[in-house]
């Protein structure tokens, strides 16, 4: 237990809108099922940031929680070593990002590029819920509240990071203490994949995923519709590789990257058909996501273990969060110990 | 203990941000005194609230939920039946303040007339904290919480009951329910008490203002320095009545009013001078507020008692606030019961 409080502390996590599908997987999962050995590895359900635009689609946020565990356990998530906690039973959190929302100022959330974005594409024009406006303030709170060192994300959520690291350093200043680390963000330097239609992002809505449980069947009727060259009409004709989906696949699970290497050339030369390739990647993602696919029908059997883990990883963040928030409360001054109930 | 289910709930408060003066007393303090008994009364010590713009003097506020009780207690709000509790310690207002967030636009919270108003006054420009311009959604959450039928506020508060009303319709067209009851703004019908300077408003920070629990020696003091008619220089010249602090102070106190209209015919006509007015008012506070001169001196020799009544108030209004979230989270159908800590 002691060596494990020397590690560092790494928050990542997901909304609970959706399976995982195996963009998720290249982009996040693969790389916390390696740092779960390497740092004490919290993984935030947010399901609470999930209601700010879902907050009339309850139900979507409710199952996916139990979805989206199932798909953390099934790809090697250990939940002895990371712990998986859902947001919305850490009422410590709460409390953390009202204090936080003194130290913010509106304009500065407005000035957020990644809410900008995320504004526009969700169409809210001037009827922006406020929780959604301050989804940031909230999201400070889940790092800090585990005092994580370390936050991984996408180029685009960098300035979500900044956020926090100035909300730390204004309760810094204000309440003369250095209770929290400065967050880093961990942008990994993986290539995003793309979704089978050759669009920039995977994504359920836009039905252009795989699940990282996906059946056989799903990965055969995937791998088959997946965009490749559509100038490569004939087996014999020279084939593009840049923007081909398959290629891109192989990039990222092909086990032998050398032969994926001889493929490109052949491609690119001509005689080499898509249905080869196709039936190549196939059989990789197949046996890549066997266990996963086992473990999860496993799991949907056994939903009382799944029920556990959730349960014995929001128990444990609430004890460091309570931890935390009792610092906070006395670095403020508003321990209040004399009538605190 | 069922009779008292059957009541009304009310709820009323304070920020603690200075001890209660004379003006309270009249606007707000003499009500509540009455209505303890025919309301189920609940008074919020808003010290979460008042941390939205006084986050850089904690003190300030912590050293004010203490004074305040005590003011409470002097004048006369018993504690049987009255609950009195500080804001900050119920953790359950936080949870409720972020579930409405998700129900209000931000366009909407900068049309509040009330946040409009206090904006311009505290010079925050564009740097309103994010916590300030959220403080009605807390406040929603305040009334809700104790599921309150009846907030009494002044004219200018009225659009934050409105605010109120519109979230809980949100919220109960949304999630299908009725469980809040349509809050109802109870605007005292009394005249406010000016300040000693003649200003409309009694204010610590104005240096206008007498305690409820001051000193004989400071009623004597204040009333000496009393705005009259400047007018009015010598016994025999005609005086004027509006305006003239120490008839407002008398309408508001004195146990003969029909002495004071008396009075007022002969300060109108002339031959009654301010020092003779001066002498019975001094003698009416003095007496007014002996009891309350009493008790405080009794209660900071007995702090004990104090945090008694903070604690147990606190206590109780948590036991309620539990019951308004469970219901809550069931409602929204986000009970987890089956992964729960």
């Amino acid at each position: 237990m002691a060596a494990k409080q020397d590690k560092k502390v790494i928050l990542t996590g997901d909304r609970p809108t959706g399976r995982l599908h195996m963009g998720h997987y290249v982009g996040s999962l693969a790389n916390r099922v390696k740092m779960q050995h390497d740092y004490r590895q919290f993984i935030i359900i947010a399901d609470a940031q999930a209601l700010t635009d879902n907050y009339d689609d309850v139900n979507k946020v409710r199952s996916n929680i139990v979805e989206v565990t199932i798909d953390y356990l099934s790809v090697g998530i250990d939940p002895k070593v990371s712990t998986v906690f859902v947001q919305s039973l850490v009422p410590e959190l709460y409390e953390l990002t009202a204090h936080f929302m003194n130290l913010v100022t509106v304009a500065r959330l407005e000035r957020n590029p990644t809410v900008k974005d995320e504004i526009k594409q969700k169409n809210f024009a001037r009827d922006i819920p406020a929780g959604f406006l301050c989804y940031p303030v909230s999201q400070a709170a889940d790092i800090t509240i585990v005092r994580a060192n370390v936050v991984p994300v996408g180029e685009d959520q960098v300035p979500m990071i900044e956020q926090t690291n100035e909300i730390i350093r204004r309760f810094h200043h204000l309440y003369g203490t250095e209770l929290f680390p400065e967050v880093g963000a961990l942008v990994p330097k993986v290539a995003r994949l793309p979704g089978l239609d050759g669009g920039a992002k995977m994504s359920k809505s836009l039905n252009n995923s795989l699940y990282v449980t996906a059946s056989e069947k799903e990965i055969k009727e995937g791998v088959h519709k997946m965009f490749t060259d559509p100038g490569h009409l004939k087996v014999s004709d020279p084939g593009k590789v840049e923007g081909n989906v398959v290629f891109a696949f192989l990039d990222a699970f092909d086990p032998e990257p050398a032969e994926v290497e001889e493929l490109k050339a052949h491609y690119r030369r001509g005689g080499l058909g898509d249905g080869a390739l196709k039936k190549r990647l196939t059989g990789i993602l197949i046996d890549k996501f066997a266990d996963a696919r086992r473990i999860r029908s496993e799991l949907e059997n056994d939903l009382a273990y799944v029920h556990e883990v959730l349960r014995e990883g929001t128990a444990r963040t609430r004890e460091v969060a309570a931890d935390t928030l009792a610092r906070v409360r006395s670095i403020m001054g508003i321990s209040y110990e004399a009538f605190r109930p």
